[in-house]
């Protein structure tokens, strides 16, 4: 990679980028470390708790591997002073202080995650507390010497607060400084975050030109969108894709997506470039490739990332199957007949649909036969009770299967 | 003085306060310890910056002194952590950080000029560097957390200088906090101070209340004017009298008073109490006694808080003999004749004025001479030449003094 031009490893790290500032500065020491040999420490920092990293996490962390492919030092640092401290207002009973074995345990299960996207060898780890719990009273003062309480007030989410009345304790004001000491301290050359972090990335730059070093560049990823197109990613709305979740989930859920939001997740979630974006946008425009291709394409690259080629493969087999042309899943439910099901006659399918569960109830069960919903063994089903088959019976409605020993 | 009631030792307590908040906390802990024996613990802060303390100062002092007359514990607090820290954010080059032997200095000459007033036996020297030095980063978070940043931009000053966008560094907002948490580590019962400080004093009491303390009662004193009945005293404005100074000097200062500033002085600056003072007031203006009497009462009592009972007789007397009876000071100043004094006829009268600068200049003295200010060895003169004096002259305008060697 590092036989990119200096244009192009401009290109290739801005790529997906909220803001760069300043987009000079940046290529000043690009060229800087090309001459040198030195590579840059492009640092972001991480909240000590319990991670579950899902796809939005990611467009942070492959930016931070777009400086790695170019050969430069990722610094992931772990900001877990704050949560040694716990909410210290004890207004936030929800947030007490974490040990440090929490903090061990969960920088492991980091690891393991992020180590999925970054280069191990150019990543190092480290933790604020280092640093930040050996600071005293006389440094705390000083640092906050270097800043002013109105220019705090105009941080977006402060001056909202101011204006609102909602309580800020004068606690809060101490993190942003110390966030950006971290980067006096570990000698940042950028530092990277999501965009609603830009404020706090800003004060970092501020303190290290007081400090007699050049001040970072802030490269700021934006907030993904979930997999409606409309909410930022995020668990609590159920609108995400968990990078521990199994390849055959993640598929199912990422060719649930819009076309626009699929150039959207290309952009933010691989490493293509924005010209191989725009070339296959066209084909797709013109017609010479399906949008449904592009999309397996990008379920099977991601699915990669976080499990293997093999698996992706795999899961796109399965969706091509059970999904696209109907056929019986490979991982079929087998159970017995549920009571109740055999009757005079033979089976009776409404309770056979509700008690294995295919469907929610028994009225649910009806509207399905007279939809025309219902397949046993690959028939399509109209009566309430048939005939009862011999051996096993394949029962599917919908998306629904389950396999009945007979 | 323990004899007293607790509604007298209350009135004692009283007299000259801005505020106590509360009255009531004052009262009931005055009963306990009472009951108890165990003093009240009084806490006041110093700054640590070169003490060159003047009656307003001792304002202050005289109401910590009252406590102790009442049995209590004086802790006269030396705000060093500040002073070693200096000025942050480097704006203010005229505040470089002391060192700990300047500090060490300076608290010496606190204690000599303190210890006028304050009895050293129940007075506990104290240094906040001792605790704030050792306290780390977690510390300051956690005190930090018990404050939000609108309750501190309602400190008027704060208030004032944000409205003004004049810039309040971070840093500033510490002070409050740390200042309180003295009193936490102090478990004062009573924090005075100037009624400038009411808004540190009750952040003392919050933190105190969140530590599990009973809030310490805040008694503030009003600022001192100055000689001139109008301005706060100080040493900028030239309107103070130092307690070093010499008692003539003192003396001289404190006649100078208005009768109103005067009963100020003795309500402030004096253990008399407020029926002592109303009674007095009462004698004056019934005609019974003479202002001028009163005001030589209280430049004695002044004079012999910072020197002695005798020295303050002396500088009486002196005052006395000079100003009200224009006898010539026992401290006259003796020279030569100047140069171009001597003319054809005798001594140039203008002339000696000026050069031996009892006038400002030889208008000056040719007023003086038109006024029949000016006497040489005790008669009035009016010529401008007079015939050269046989042995010495004393020569007198006003208030100004010389003696002539002839």
């Amino acid at each position: 990679m590092t036989s990119l031009s200096i244009d192009e490893q401009l290109a290739y790290l801005q790529k997906g980028l909220s803001e760069c500032i300043r987009v000079d500065d940046l290529r000043e020491r690009l060229i800087a470390s090309q001459k040198t040999g030195k590579p840059l420490r492009v640092k972001a920092g991480f909240d000590p708790t319990a991670p579950d990293l899902h796809l939005g996490h990611t467009v942070l962390l492959r930016k931070m591997k777009h400086f790695q492919d170019l050969g430069h030092q990722v610094i992931f640092l772990i900001g877990d002073m704050t949560g040694l401290i716990g909410d210290p207002t004890g207004r936030n009973l929800t947030r007490p202080p974490m040990t440090r074995a929490d903090i061990d345990r969960n920088a492991e299960t980091y690891k393991l995650q992020v180590f999925k996207i970054l280069d191990p060898a150019k990543t190092e780890v480290r933790f604020n507390s280092h640093w930040l719990g050996e600071m005293k009273f006389e440094q705390v003062i000083q640092l906050c010497g270097h800043y002013t309480v109105a220019r705090l007030l105009e941080r977006d989410d402060f001056a909202k607060r101011y204006a609102a009345q909602t309580p800020i304790s004068v606690h809060e004001f101490l993190y942003p400084l110390a966030q950006g000491y971290d980067s006096v301290v570990l000698e940042a050359d950028v530092e990277m975050g999501g965009n609603d972090q830009k404020f706090n990335l800003l004060v970092g730059r501020e303190l290290q030109r007081d400090f007699g070093q050049k001040p970072q560049i802030v490269a700021t990823v934006p907030l993904l969108e979930g997999l409606d197109g409309v909410e930022k990613m995020s668990k609590s709305k159920g609108n995400y894709v968990g990078i521990t979740e199994s390849p055959e989930d993640m598929f199912k859920k990422l060719m649930s997506i819009s076309d626009d939001l699929m150039y959207r997740y290309y952009e933010l979630l691989t490493d293509l470039s924005m010209a191989e974006i725009a070339t296959m946008r066209e084909r797709i425009h013109s017609g010479t490739d399906h949008p449904m291709e592009a999309k397996i394409w990008l379920a099977k690259r991601i699915i990669a990332d976080f499990h293997s080629q093999a698996d992706a493969a795999r899961a796109a087999d399965e969706f091509n199957r059970v999904v696209r042309r109907g056929e019986v899943p490979a991982d079929i439910q087998t159970m017995a007949l549920p009571e109740g099901v055999a009757v005079e006659g033979g089976w009776h399918v409404p309770r056979l649909l509700a008690k294995t569960g295919v469907v929610e109830s028994v009225s649910a069960a009806n509207r399905k036969l007279k939809e025309g919903a219902v397949e046993i063994n690959g028939e399509k089903v109209g009566d309430i009770v048939i005939a009862a088959p011999a051996g096993e019976a394949i029962v599917h409605v919908g998306k629904k299967w389950v396999k009945v020993a007979g």
